[in-house]
């Protein structure tokens, strides 16, 4: 039998659970005060809604469980290959929370009042090549509010996002923003087809890392006009891609105007505590997302452990009405990873004291041990071992506060006292 | 796309999360306060893993995930049939929190120190016919206890596990013993062979439902010796499944013992809280039960609440090293559904005060919230709606206690004051 656990999972050890469950309670009681509501959706999902749930690049990265019984014999019976393998699924592990939450909404709609704010706290599954700090088993703490096409809920889940974040100890962070509208428009503007822009997105996502040139010679090479190429060159080269002159340039000045409420209205109400940046190279991968996009990126860590958007249309699949909703999800592992480089130090808790007792001496150990919790200390009972005192060592290495000896003490013997 | 989670799976509306947590909360409060440490293993694990992991009838019910890439053409090129489908699949959803852990323990034990006391509350999923009551993705409670061949664990995790159902509000239930060694024992003084033992046992198991005659018939069926068959029966007629009767009866008297132990030590610290009775015909599932077996049933609502026993081998299948080890299972689903239909009350939590505040007045608003928030309370910004009357009698219904009127009121109006 295996003795590791499968590619991209983990076991956490009880001192990383005991940090987990610190944070996460720390998070949810954030959320809860702000007026959100904890909701649990299953992990696994219907295969065609996954399928058709606009994931982006997750698509690729669904984990797939067999169809049993007879629905699998009947598609092995109809021969299968490479090219329709997914005959033999039915349902898949949920690659983020998002999906199950809108389906959730059509499915309870009539139990539920908009505008509806709620809180997911769970696993999610991807199967990413495994690398640092890359999980194939994560978790994610996300956010919704579901029902209003105000941009008065951006702004309340980045506050309340950024409050979790501050909350746990996360600092050197920025926010930034973006809105598919505003670069969709300027690339429509230079000439690209409706149906070119996400390709042009991705491509242009690319821009940190790839360079100017780059970007020039990969839209070539996807063969797009050469004159809506040439002027999207001229526009990276002016390299002046602030709020303001996006605004001068197009007709349409609703998506600017609203990123710049949403920057000032965050800047004013988080006193600076954090930069508020507009960031038109920002895109994040799901197509689902159909308005502003936001992440929060760790300054010292590099890279996103936030990031969400508006998905007015996700509901809708479900629906025959289009329903607004904006979310923000924090990468749980990412957060747990720099705190733990960091060194996270998490408030003690009751005292854990071992109660040690000769075999045969049971009863008196569980009355001592009653004793000792019901004045708020955690007891945990223990047959006297031969070498006790390698275990009281060992004890004290995690984190024992000291040990009742039951036959021959009358009071806790606290280690280093 | 399709509005309803899939078969045996629930979506959980924000009143049901709030029972869910507290009752969460409460269990693990009370596995804490007595030594155990919570761990987290993954949801997915090994497909031959659990496939080996004599699990019993479970077996039958993994969920099985699907290879990818070119493991997956591979696969597909050798050829599948009904009669190989598992050479599609490389990892499954565990179907109980026990196989993992002893893998776990395995994979760790360099950084554990035995006796081990752990937790584990978490998801499993089993391909169950939907019923009344049986989900198909479902929440157990384990405390387990790795390395410790004595019965003070089977005590300890019997007296935890009950404190946790008082601590939860659940009255009314008694606990069942019984000892694998015991029933094949007497199982063999009949006559059977060994290699029948798991056979016969699944057929007694369902005396309560078949009688007497009934398993007679089936023993007859499955073809065992008669004189076996007789002499079995005879027992049965007997109806003396006592165990002073059953120690006459057994050369070793060891496992009577034991259980004897067990039992009084349980009922003397639970203090007649409940009934701890022996039951010769309690067999369990899992085949990697060793000795001792146990179950807490609810005496209103039929059926097991808990269950679990000893299983001194498992671990061993993955090391070369045989370690013991016992654990005690809530079926959190079970209680859960049994809590609600009594009408669970829950602490009332903090106030839930919605902000109303005019489209345009956020920044007002959000300054609101955050005072209110400060004095313990929940904040729920929401714009004024056009029907505001209607908008707070939901509110209401939801368990607001009050609203406050950003651009009218100076304080806080409570629902009925």
């Amino acid at each position: 039998m295996k003795v590791t656990p499968v590619k991209g999972t983990n076991d956490y050890l009880p001192k990383e659970v005991e940090i987990r469950d610190y944070l996460q309670q720390k998070i949810l009681e954030v959320y809860l005060a702000n007026g959100f509501e904890h909701i649990i959706t299953p992990v696994i999902e219907d295969i065609e809604n996954l399928d058709k749930s606009d994931g982006g690049e997750n698509l690729n990265l669904i984990f797939k469980i067999m169809k049993r019984g007879d629905k699998l014999d009947k598609a092995l019976a109809s021969g299968v290959t490479s090219e329709n393998e997914n005959v033999l699924a039915d349902m898949g592990l949920r690659y983020d929370l998002t999906l199950p939450l809108s389906r959730y909404y059509a499915n309870n709609k009539d139990k539920l009042t908009l505008p509806m704010k709620c809180i997911q706290m769970d696993r999610v599954y991807r199967a990413e090549r495994p690398q640092k700090g890359r999980l194939r088993e994560f978790i994610q703490c996300d956010i919704d509010i579901i029902g209003s096409e105000s941009n008065d809920s951006e702004i309340e889940l980045i506050l309340t996002t950024t409050k979790a974040l501050q909350a746990i100890g996360m600092k050197n962070f920025k926010v930034k923003l973006n809105d598919r509208r505003l670069l969709r428009a300027v690339l429509m503007q230079m000439g690209f087809a409706e149906n070119e822009l996400d390709s042009v997105c991705i491509t242009f996502d690319k821009l940190d890392k790839i360079g100017m040139d780059g970007v020039e010679a990969e839209l070539t090479e996807k063969g797009f006009a050469k004159e809506a190429i040439t002027k999207f060159t001229q526009f990276l080269e002016k390299n002046d891609f602030s709020l303001d002159s996006l605004k001068d340039m197009l007709e349409d000045k609703e998506p600017a105007e609203s990123l710049e409420k949403i920057m000032t209205t965050v800047k004013a109400l988080s006193a600076g505590a954090y930069d508020v940046v507009f960031d038109l190279s920002l895109v994040r991968g799901q197509g689902y997302y159909t308005g502003t996009v936001f992440e929060v990126e760790s300054i010292d860590f590099k890279g996103a452990i936030a990031g969400g958007g508006r998905y007015d249309n996700l509901i809708g699949k479900f629906l025959n009405q289009s329903i607004p909703a904006v979310g923000f999800s924090i990468g749980f592992e990412r957060i747990f990873s720099i705190l733990m480089q960091n060194g996270i130090e998490i408030p003690d808790g009751s005292k854990k004291i071992a109660v040690l007792y000769e075999d045969g001496h049971l009863t008196e150990a569980v009355k001592t041990a009653e004793k000792l919790r019901s004045e708020g200390m955690i007891a945990s009972l223990y047959i006297k071992p031969k070498k006790t005192g390698k275990f009281l060592s060992k004890l004290e290495e995690r984190g024992y506060a000291g040990f009742y000896n039951v036959e021959q003490a009358e009071e806790v013997s606290y280690f280093g006292a």
